[in-house]
């Protein structure tokens, strides 16, 4: 492409954008240091860019999203706040960490279910059944959630908050699986483990009538289950939903890829961003349970192998724009779709990784709808 | 919500989120300043978060992404410079701004085309055909694009760039139109314009194998000649894309709304970011041809309206993570599906608004593909 540089045909494509970057913004944005540059130099803009397109952001203030409701623009502020309070943490209580109990209040009182531990092929579980019975259209259905918690944690607490509101708004039968995690394991125990409960599984069901979703760790490991059921030469399932991740690894720091990793840390988390990346092996190490993982390995990022990607069922990912998976997941719908799957993706603006946990939001609600609708349209009839 | 904090439980969700803030990092990545102020007060956060929830993000800085192709990288490199450089400006030349240009002399090479001047209602446009032919699927369907340029210019340019690839890579008819802009006029004439165009086009055909789709100010225009179309009493089309853009309007300053307007500008657009907000009436002004629109009318900004999204036919939206409409675009997106329409959403991580201008560049010609898909499904057989 030539070097063609064009500041007022760029005004003209957008007349504001180029009146948001004028002098007479600057002093209401910059910072002092900032601004006394831009002083300095009338021109200078305090948004630097590197011969390799690295851009240098200078400080901001983001409020909240203008397109939540007002229960989400709360939830997205304690959110923040829990995030940023690192002195009198609490672990968690039976699995259950403390962020989440007052979720778990609401998912208690909003969903009427007949709950029941499980043993499938050696592996402990939790049965959800609509206390009102399910669907008569999802009797010979069955949905396998597989929860988040980093590969190291949150059973039961995230496998309940992912299973109970499909279960209960979707009339379905939901199975949640307490799969092997580090400290004590390593991939690709989890994968292992969700392929002996879908072998099992399709002793009574239909591949198409199964549907497998999970949320973080548990959406990450979707991917990684379809992976290995196709080594292992088993059906794929009828549909799956990868919520709160992607399909995608990332070798140089941890991380999914993408720029989400950098945009969303301060506005999802209230961690600062990671900049500039560290050097390899200087960065904090990846998840414990992925540690020796080929990141550009397809059983552990399928986001590599198109012809993995076009066997898979159609797939339903669900994401925020202050998710650190933004870039994983829309990378790997697009992946998907370019390999010739089927693939729908949403994604909930101002909000962050797992936000669906707390079903006390619309937000949430309209996410769960999503999920069921999906579903009941796309596994077998 | 319960006031309840709680960091380790945080960690134990996804571990190396706590780890990225850990103090060790610190010295990597924060400006002196922000440092000095962490020193001093070891547990100090550089990411304050205020009771309404607003971020303060300390500087940072973001590398292209790292899921772009070659191509793609060196595209947003080159765009970023571009959008920064003030001095010399270069006006459109004949209706194609100079950065254009280089995508011109591509999609020519590319597009093999028959290229005429029509004139249709008394609005002028130009029609493209394939040179091989319009495919045998797609004899009686046709295209209309309503081109980008913020309501106030880019025709031909953006009106030919974004017909050219659609054209001969799906094998259709596609029209595109000098609707009326600003200076000289103002909403609802683009609206106008194109319900007279349609009108004229549903002599011929029918309204299943019409599809309308636009890029920018044409993406939005798209949502709101519908609404029009709605109002007028015309038969909805048989599908539409919004690219590089959504359905929203904002009134406190300009923009689509969420989280978008502050955190693309600097990745997107290398322009400072906005905060804190201008107060009312003193940013900058909002697009000349919307200056006098009541910013929650459905007739200028349809997701206001759930009634009326559910009218919308099948809608394609196509935006990218550096792209100032990804709020708007992914928010009307979810609206559609809420108010029970049928909605696709795609999202190119990296990639800034109106990306797929650039017809040389492989993410623009996945889009294009998706595009072209979308449309053969979606049309009237």
């Amino acid at each position: 492409m030539k070097e063609s540089r064009t500041p007022r045909a760029a005004k003209s494509l957008f007349p504001r954008l180029g009146m948001i970057a004028g002098t007479s913004l600057m002093a209401l944005v910059l910072p002092a240091t900032a601004l006394a540059q831009a002083e300095e130099k009338p021109d200078a803009n305090p948004v630097q860019i590197d011969a390799d397109g690295t851009v240098h952001v200078p400080a901001m203030s983001v409020p909240v999203s203008s397109f939540l409701t007002d229960e989400a623009k709360k939830y997205l502020t304690q959110h923040l706040h829990n995030m940023q309070d690192r002195e009198s943490g609490t672990l968690p209580e039976n699995g259950v960490p403390f962020v989440m109990k007052p979720y778990m209040v609401s998912a208690k009182a909003m969903f009427p279910l007949v709950r029941e531990e499980v043993t499938i092929a050696g592996v402990a579980g939790i049965s959800y059944t609509p206390t009102q019975g399910i669907k008569p259209e999802n009797r010979n259905r069955i949905l396998l959630n597989l929860h988040g918690g980093g590969f190291g944690g949150c059973y039961p607490g995230c496998a309940e908050l992912e299973s109970m509101p499909i279960a209960s708004l979707g009339g379905y039968k939901v199975i949640t699986i307490d799969y092997r995690q580090a400290p004590e394991h390593r991939f690709p125990a989890a994968s292992e483990d969700v392929a002996s409960v879908y072998r099992e599984l399709l002793k009574t069901y239909k591949p198409a009538d199964i549907g497998i979703y999970g949320c973080s760790a548990g959406g990450m490991l979707v991917g990684m289950a379809m992976a290995w059921f196709d080594k292992e030469g088993l059906p794929m399932p009828g549909a799956a939903g990868i919520f709160c991740a992607g399909m995608t690894l990332e070798k140089k720091f941890p991380g999914f890829g993408g720029d989400a990793h950098y945009m969303t840390a301060a506005v999802g988390e209230a961690n600062p961003p990671v900049e500039p990346p560290p050097p390899l092996g200087k960065g904090p190490p990846p998840l414990q349970y992925l540690e020796n993982v080929d990141v550009k390995d397809p059983l552990a990022a399928p986001a590599n192998s198109p012809e993995l990607l076009a066997k898979f069922p159609p797939t339903l990912f669900i994401t925020g724009t202050r998710a650190f998976e933004l870039s994983s997941a829309v990378y790997s719908h697009g992946q998907m779709v370019k390999a010739g799957a089927e693939a729908d993706l949403h994604v909930w603006d101002g909000l962050f990784h797992g936000f669906l946990n707390n079903p006390a939001v619309p937000e949430s609600q309209d996410a769960y709808k999503v999920i069921v609708d999906f579903f009941d349209k796309k596994l077998g009839k």
